[in-house]
């Protein structure tokens, strides 16, 4: 980031959106009108449904702007919306982005955010098709929706699992909610005393799984290539406990969660242990934000994708409504989601 | 709205959500899947394009909810963004709505301004699809996506407008940014005198203009069955001189208005040189938030259109790319666009 800084005033509305503009890459060839007129146009795929969601998010209650880098944000404002079509076993094409900014915010300052989504719209080849730019009286918010395709034999939706269903969980879990732990202690630190310097290079992983979550699309797209269609699916953001209640209740089946199969890093092991006294197991159920997939799949489909290195089968669903860890110790605890309390 | 206050966080997010869904009204068959997975699933119909636009309204920047009723809000909400799928002469058909909002709203609120929001979407025949709804540590913001489909011979761009078309402008202009001036004034009373009574019944037309726009569907729809399909199409959002701009700009062609062919309600008229001193040609061309279509039609299609009486034929396109205003005095002065000035 330079030292410049430009008034957003000095480009006005009008100004900034054609500065964006020109800064945009296309990847579809089913974007057929992207920023510039009222609305953007998007050629369909014959026999594909288009599948749609949309993520606020807003400061001091998503983000903290006294630790989040503004790259890192954009490319987390789209990654967490990429992982909603993930969640679909959708491919995603196309985003907009509405922004509310205060004007201390420097023309600068907005170009590193969207440096930040130009990144994440590579990673995911997705284009930025439209938006909203606003001065906002207070923090900053940022609107963005997300279209993607798929068949419609392929759709996967939360409320399809079924009794002796394996439950799949990719990568590993807690380790963004222990991130924004950390994140918020050295803040506290900080304003306590202001000389101190920040110790958080011991814990990039932790951290960097915080500030910089990454959609599981190499997953859709390794499901897609083993012929494996999901029962059931939905992205872990409010922890495992409850989008594991979330395909229950809408499924109307049960669960049996065997503790030892969750997924955890040794980094999280030990920042949740050493660190904060928490019990790992607790940071997994229910800290949010690690957009990893909660996923069902037929017994028969097993044999195909039980060496996946990045993949954990951690329990199975069951007839009987009720949902119930069975921990190390062997003891049988109902599942309780505690997820975010947002209001 | 009833006396009772149910505070949000009895109903949690998941409450919430659940608590807005059984209320909403599905209208299209291409809805397939609603609010209530990680995203909507919506049928394109073959041959179609795909319209998407995004707009926010935020609190104090777009709207006071000093004088802002919550139900009209939501309208208005749904029909500026149904208008841009009008600018594009499109048909719209879903919607995503993202409202971040602080604790210090009820329930009821809410309900309010969702109670809006449905009235719109009856309107105009638009399914609610999801969206996202978050606490604000200060104001309100709503953010909507608006999802539309047009045959793609059909759509109608900005850059699109030919030397000799005629400029055409639905309904009359001028009459939201008055209505916003009295409400702006009343509101300045008030503060400084709050046993004061608010005098504004006289004046419900420019009022109603501000607070409950409506997007020109019906326009849309009866071009289609004239058979008319515009050069070039804008939504008058900044003013009709900002508008006009765009068009050009973009076509790379100029423009001739003709200062008595722009349409003015005889309230606006009369608030305008009455109540504010000001040109009611200036609030015409420099105020916002009229939500009427300005287009340009061939000339071959003047005379399907001359006798409507909604349309009003204000200049024509010119090979010169100057824009010039000839005034009632016949005097031609260039057009500047003042817009809004966001930041």
């Amino acid at each position: 980031m330079s030292n410049t800084r430009t008034e957003l005033a000095a480009l006005g509305e009008f100004g900034f959106i054609n500065h964006i503009h020109k800064q945009i890459k296309i990847y579809n060839s089913s974007t057929k009108k992207g920023i510039g007129d009222d609305a953007a146009v998007i050629q369909p795929t014959a026999n594909e449904v288009t599948l749609v969601s949309t993520d606020l998010l807003v400061e001091k209650i998503h983000f903290d702007l006294t630790y989040t880098p503004l790259k890192h944000l954009g490319y987390k404002a789209i990654a967490v919306n990429v992982s909603d079509i993930a969640a679909m076993n959708g491919k995603p094409e196309q985003v907009t982005v509405g922004i509310a900014v205060s004007n201390k915010f420097s023309v600068e300052a907005l170009d590193e955010l969207y440096a930040g989504m130009r990144l994440a719209c590579e990673q995911y080849h997705v284009d930025i098709i439209g938006g909203d730019t606003t001065t906002s009286t207070s923090g900053l918010v940022i609107a963005v929706t997300v279209i993607g395709k798929a068949q419609p034999q392929q759709v996967v939706y939360r409320n399809t699992a079924r009794p002796s269903d394996i439950i799949c969980v990719t990568g590993d879990l807690g380790a963004a909610y222990l991130g924004l732990q950390l994140l918020e202690r050295e803040k506290q630190e900080f304003l306590a005393n202001p000389s101190m310097q920040p110790q958080l290079f011991d814990y990039e992983y932790v951290i960097g799984r915080q500030l910089k979550p990454e959609a599981r699309m190499d997953i859709i797209y390794e499901l897609a290539d083993m012929g494996i269609v999901p029962t059931a699916m939905i992205d872990i953001s409010d922890g495992l406990a409850s989008e594991i209640l979330h395909i229950c209740s809408q499924s109307k089946v049960g669960a049996v969660i065997f503790e030892d199969k969750i997924p955890l890093d040794k980094e999280t092991y030990e920042v949740a242990l050493n660190q904060f006294s928490l019990e790992p197991t607790t940071c997994a159920l229910n800290g949010g934000e690690d957009y990893e997939l909660l996923f069902t799949i037929s017994q028969k489909d097993y044999e195909k994708i039980k060496n996946h290195s990045d993949i954990s089968f951690i329990g199975y669903i069951t007839e009987d409504k009720s949902t119930h860890l069975i921990t190390r110790g062997n003891q049988q605890v109902p599942l309780k989601a505690q997820g975010w309390q947002h209001f």
